[in-house]
């Protein structure tokens, strides 16, 4: 049964915002995209961390965690499956850029239907593009998950269903993630990361195999990754997010990976975890 | 009088959009802010023009110059003066960076009222801030206004209203632009404006004065800025944009400048032409 889209906004069963509100105008705001399995939304708490997190740094007033998991369980109820996002803005202001401080922030939840991935995809891999799209460097908003989503649009924009991924890489070509996904590798028996100090999204699924990977004691960096040194010394990839969980890469355009030790190891205990929905 | 809000939203006098518009979600349109003068929007072919090449960039479905222009008439009549906002997103979508093709993009006009800034800024000049905040440099987004504008929005929040306007360099430290506004400077009697190639809006008035630095036969180019060579060697600079039109720049933080001869024969073709408002 198809989840029937729903949003409330402010605390209202409404699906439409004023014209003038600035996440429209300028992308003034954050946002989080959650994965809600049998009523409950995975990660919940580093959700509203990072929702946090990106809303200070944004200088937006700090949304109420409580006023959202109220809203959440009202939204969700006891849903099998179902899609969650959350925004925040910094809600109706003048015209420009100008933020008047007494802006009153716009709280959304909607719930929409969580359109399946081919089980297969999580299980044996994925083939990824490399996209001509960059990321562009910006320290000011690397990491936070804002509402200023052109890059990832036009990266998106290359490929219809040759691909299940892109790969993004910075103006340095230092791969930095998915277009919508973070990247993790394997090389020399370490499990590595994309620094995303400069640009990239860091995402919830990311800290959770950070985390894990330190409880399990893999070696673990957090580096630049230039294109060859993904190429040539990666033993295996794979790619994470709050949906997807872990997808393995099989092929970056010619060049071909398998499903690893270390990947199956994670991707397993993220299930046990029920930090990712499974299958 | 002051000007009540209004919108025209696909063709409805409405004031709200659908929270799935992913103008919202990623900041995937563009937008213009015209000046109305006496039922009259100032360069309105000149705005029209980026409006559609902003969206070819963007691989949005191009605009449609008449329907914009018959709703501009509706929502403008012969009001005396006021702000007109034009919005073009790529509309509601399902979830996800992809785009489907099929979107049916949201035309959005609002009317506002134009609140006035005082005359002097216009006739004297203004100070201005040099901001910490940078643009990046992203040479797919160069130049068009788009809906992603968080750098603008933190550079603003630097200051109240000690300054008119701030200056925002890019991560090499070139000047780029005001944080709503263009620049030009005059240097060795050459007539110069950052290079927008990497990063920056390039604004309808900036094209005018280049257009009339032509037509009058001052010398011209389009060039780097890095901040000493603004500092140290402009004899005059100045800021475009619809609304104000030009300022001069009396001040930069500790820096003094005086209003100089070009900045007052451009400003004087500017208003003889009608492209921008005057008092």
């Amino acid at each position: 049964m198809d989840v029937p889209f729903r949003a409330l906004i402010n605390g209202k069963m409404q699906s439409h915002i004023d014209v003038r509100d600035r996440g429209l105008a300028f992308g003034d705001g954050v946002f989080e995209t959650i994965a809600i399995k049998n009523g409950k939304a995975l990660c919940w708490d580093l959700h509203m961390k990072r929702l946090m997190d990106g809303a200070r740094r944004l200088g937006l007033p700090p949304p109420d965690p409580i006023l959202y998991t109220d809203e959440m369980h009202i939204l969700c109820g006891s849903i099998p499956r179902a899609v969650l996002k959350l925004i925040w803005t910094r809600g109706v202001s003048e015209r420009g850029y100008r933020a008047t401080g007494s802006d009153l922030p716009t709280r959304i939840l909607t719930l929409s239907a969580w359109h399946r991935y081919p089980a297969h995809w999580g299980q044996e891999g994925v083939a990824v593009r490399l996209c001509r799209q960059t990321w562009s460097r910006q320290p000011a908003l690397a990491g936070i998950k804002h509402l200023n989503r052109l890059e990832q649009v036009l990266a998106r924009a290359e490929w219809t269903d040759e691909y299940q991924e892109g790969l993004m890489r910075d103006d340095r070509g230092d791969v930095i993630s998915g277009t919508a996904s973070n990247l993790f590798l394997v090389a020399s028996g370490i499990l590595c990361t994309p620094d995303l100090s400069s640009c990239g999204v860091c995402g919830t699924i990311r800290t959770c195999v950070i985390a894990t990977a330190r409880h399990l004691q893999i070696p673990f960096e957090i580096r630049r990754v230039p294109l060859p040194f993904l190429i040539e010394r990666a033993e295996e990839i794979f790619l994470t997010n709050s949906l997807i969980g872990i997808w393995p890469i099989l092929r970056i355009e010619g060049h071909g990976y398998s499903v690893g030790k270390v990947t199956r190891k994670l991707h397993d205990e993220l299930i046990a975890q029920n930090v990712v929905a499974g299958l």
